[in-house]
């Protein structure tokens, strides 16, 4: 009888649990016994795990977080540390390691590959889906759901009082999120790293806007390209040259979009990337990653994505453009 | 400059404002005026409109329902009515009706491109995703998390009271809605008018649940297959002849389905489907289905989905049976 | 050292888990003891229990149901099965029971007071909110915000196709549910078991109504007037003496009322509710009920409501005959 | 036939709608004219208005903001001014001015009273729910509903990643916000302007909580003790100090806290003050505000609030206290 082990490595997303769930339900399906190392590269160092089985992932299809915990390991970066994460690996007679994670968290499991041959899967996750080699990764829907959430509530405040707003969004060095965002709460402006404009753009915008009646002015801002709270006055001081468009207001969603009961798109991708990888693996492939393009779930390599960008879609920019006019 | 109009046809979905506006907004943006008639068929008969532009549909990206408002209309499959529809289209100057709606919807607007050579171009929305053609169908992503958040409450009580429930969900010939809520609410048993399963199956696998140590168990069902109202007393019969399971209760998520705030990607399709519309029109196609295929916005004629059937994908009945071991 | 013990009796409702949870950790806090019986009475008679304690109970501040769970017991009723019920609470030392229960959990675990002079305190659960002594019950903000966020879904479509409809709520001898739900969803009629209004009071209210320029209808029915099944033909046909008002649907809103995370109401009332009836008791007071009256949280005779019937205030109606103009 | 004049002034809350509905319908009801002026005292000042009638306020019941919108206006307190607002008053033919606002908007109507003998009603709302003189202000029931939906989702990831993390909420002198969210989120410390804690306690409990079993900890802050921003560096070097706590992360809630579909609750209440405010100015009383005190809907002198401040419970903070162990 086969086993496996399996971890959520990285930063958390809406979906892990769905996800874990399914990994665990097909391999049980399919006779394979299941271990889960806690706390992500650390409990393979630390062999700190729990044995996992169709009862256990019971009640967990629908929340947020990861039960299996997740933590940054550094000293996985270092060989010794490595092998005592193969020891353990071996000890516990696992055959393959299925790894919740993004992209740091493929390349960090790739090394057991590479080193000790040692079989690893990769299942995408990342709120940002900036995940290249895959058109979707567990957690974006969510994330841009609790930010359509939380955005119109503050475009409720900024209509009662007219005022201009900056929300700023995840994102470091990509533009998925505030861009799906941006679209899906007819922001008036979408910043992302990838293609950022300059402050008279932002302004022009909204004096013109302004001429065609508009009240109130929402701008999302991706937090790779500026910090809302340096934005802020920086656009205001601007506008004031222009007129009198008051106060510009911020809000730094932060957090919450990291967290929350996964939506139901999350729940399905979660579920079917979990019994893909399982259903996969069995067939005899190993050392891939579970991939969505154009609407299909398939294998790729497990380095498909090693040092590669993904950027949104040009032409969703100009669909933005279009619609806030 | 050309002249378009716009109706919502059919039953009511989640994305319908969106897709309004963004044939609205997009039409202004190139310079194509836009008149709405109201209640689909039956103003473009009676000649009840309101002309529309970018301010107008301002506001409306997150309600659900339809400001267009829809109806029912009979009259419409009898020629004359058509002609008078026509000669109201052309007392406007339209140049071509933008038809957001349903198999049935597109059938009948068919009738003016036949007859009078009349230019219409589909947008396809309805819950229940069952459009033939398309992958996907405005308003289907809003329903089925509108389901995992009524299912989850009523999860709650049925373990609670460690009850077999059982929930009935919209689809007459169609199981889509049933097959996702499913899978992203963790049911035990789906039922779909395409694949239903006899009575045994339902019970066997409730008996074979409670041996593995389940206590209670949710049933989807898709009113395509029975009424709930007539199942649970079958289903409750007949385990009782194999122990005591307690009482079956039901529930029918009747018209929440329908309404609600449109999900980000009921938005960002919407959106995108009715920008694609405008563009794909103005480089002089028409009589035209947008679709999404393989992760694509594209056209097909507008008869594509006449006549044929779209079906769930028996590999996801796989899944679902899988991870409600 | 004491030691206590608490069920959750009864239908469940939103905020139990809070209950619990305010329980154990007060009670732990003051160095007493807690087990849980599970699934009320019956738990009771066949000593199945859980030891509580505050990391126990971690988690569940925010979820629906009762980990406890709940279930009717009929032996209960039969003196031998309570007299085994005391030998079992006796066995394990316990002083005192908790019963987080509604009118019927306290009177069946107040025959222990009166058969076996054992300490019994109360504290009122039920979304229906009809208990008499208390202004309010554990679940029903929850249940009343459950029901206006389905019941602005339903508006979407009713609005969207100009209908009339009928949303059936629950309450079988007792109007809360509707008339809050009602004032608070702006309905047009409100049907409850205390002040039901004839057929042609309702047709007469739409009659008018559609004089004055309302397009659609909402009717709320609280299940103990009759069955919306029922009602909608009847409406319907009324009305179609007096013109064309359309067809007349309806929804049972059902067992989605009784789950969910509770609000934060809920979960303050509950969590305060708690901590008093521990602090309460502490203070040497038994066979209490807990209860909010004027704003305040304060102890009343635990058979207080035994025979009495609380009703809505009729002043809340006028509200919601002005408001609905 | 009589006639009043209504604004909502001040920031906005949730709910404000709901109050404008309730005011005007019942002042329909009761044969009395209403318009609405914009922008609070802005325009009294400006006399821009609107006439408002039984279907002008439909369909915003449940929709977040003011659609008479609100804004700051300092020349209000320039007697010139003022006299010109009662200028316009009076040109309307205007009896009483119904303001939905807080304390501070109470004050700058309340100087039309004395100065112009001007009769003016309050209503008050303030999500801070800090008013003097009423137990409760509209949108405070929203806000906290809202910071426990946003608070959960962070929980989800403190959760799996272990961490302490602190949630800056509003109230720049008052904590009732923090203390509700803070109660109804299981926080574990709760740091309100009233009764702040030293940063030796916060960590003090950090400490205590990790022996007992807690793998996370989250802080409430309320904006007027700190900035959680400055706060959480603070709190991450003390406990560095005493072993290895991880890193503090923080996020600021911000402007969602103001907006938002109103809860049931804050519909109820606005409601019933709308229809209390113009009932009673019927039966010939001015110059007073609205208030819920012990339950109960009443009147008390406009000045009532003025100079006094409101604090919150110290019972409730012990709770708070308890139920965090």
């Amino acid at each position: 009888m086969k086993k496996i082990a399996i971890i959520t490595s990285g930063g958390d997303a809406p979906g892990l649990n769905a996800a874990i769930r399914a990994v665990v339900r097909t391999a049980n399906y399919y006779n394979i016994q299941v271990i889960g190392f806690k706390r992500g590269l650390k409990g393979l160092i630390e062999n700190e795990f729990i044995p996992l089985d169709a009862r256990v992932v019971s009640g967990f299809l629908d929340k947020g977080g990861t039960f299996l915990l997740t933590a940054r390991e550094n000293r996985f970066y270092q060989y010794e540390y490595r092998k005592i994460a193969i020891e353990n690996l071996k000890k516990h007679n696992i055959d393959a390691l299925f790894v919740i994670g993004g992209n740091g968290s493929f390349q960090a499991a790739n090394l057991l590959v590479k080193e000790f041959n040692f079989p690893v899967i990769g299942i995408p996750k990342t709120i940002d889906n900036d995940t290249y080699g895959t058109d979707y990764t567990i957690g974006f829907d969510t994330c841009i759901n609790t930010n359509v959430e939380a955005i119109e509530k503050i475009k409720d405040t900024t209509m009662s009082h007219e005022r201009i707003f900056i929300v700023e969004v995840m994102g470091r060095k990509s533009g998925f999120i505030a861009l799906e965002t941006g679209i899906a709460t007819g922001a008036d402006v979408i910043l992302i790293p990838e293609y950022p404009f300059p402050l008279h753009v932002i302004v022009d915008t909204i004096i013109e806007g302004k001429k065609r009646g508009k009240n109130f002015f929402v701008i999302i801002l991706a937090e790779g390209v500026a910090k809302a709270q340096e934005l802020a006055p920086l656009v205001e001081r601007e506008l004031s040259k222009h007129g009198n468009f008051g106060e510009v207001r911020y809000s730094v969603l932060g957090y919450i979009q990291r967290g929350g009961s996964p939506s139901a798109y999350d729940r399905l991708i979660a579920s079917r990337f979990g019994v893909f990888a399982v259903e996969h693996y069995i067939k005899g492939n190993i050392n891939f990653m579970v991939a969505l393009e154009k609407g299909e779930i398939l294998a790729k390599p497990l380095n498909v994505s090693f040092g590669k960008i993904k950027k949104p879609d040009l032409k969703q920019f100009e669909v933005a453009n279009i619609l806030s006019t």
